[in-house]
């Protein structure tokens, strides 16, 4: 967000991945599949770290993949995550933290 | 959220801060304050450029101070406001994109 104003599109765009990510569920979600074993992450393997059921998993992963922060592959009767590293760098570069300007 | 799975209370803490970025307004806000001459920003200078009411712009500012992720000066008659540098750094750090494992 800085390094410059942000305008009225991109705010909007950032603020709609900033609300998926406004729950803990769906940030301890991200960053299992991230640190996961080549970076990919079956819904099974999801709801036991996190102590939910696989339907609440489901519901926090899809507006996860609405949001664009997460990918899923379904194969067989599983589905598979993977995290979208750009979408994450977007936002981390939009906080990257203000550089003050020089003060006094 | 990346480089290791976030507990439990990190997640939360996370979720707090991302919820109060979760508006187009308050992103929008952050980064006129991020961007404004000597870091700071007085209430009177964040109405036009985000076209909204004083009291609404007092509004989301509460959101973000309480959220740790700005602080707020009163000086006479008009708030002045400063984002954190470090709140804004840990939430961009949470996010820095992940190093996917080798694959295959």
């Amino acid at each position: 967000m800085i390094g410059g104003v942000v305008d009225e599109d991109t705010a909007r765009a950032l603020a709609r991945m900033f609300k998926a990510l406004a729950d803990p569920a769906r940030v301890r979600l991200l960053s299992l599949i991230a640190s996961a074993e080549g970076g990919e992450a079956c819904i099974c393997d999801l709801t036991a770290p996190v102590g939910l059921s696989q339907p609440t998993v489901s519901h926090h992963m899809r507006l996860l993949v609405e949001a664009g922060l997460a990918t899923r592959e379904q194969r067989g009767r599983m589905a598979f995550y993977r995290v979208v590293p750009d979408a994450l760098a977007a936002l981390a570069g939009a906080l990257a933290p203000a550089v003050p300007h020089a003060e006094g």
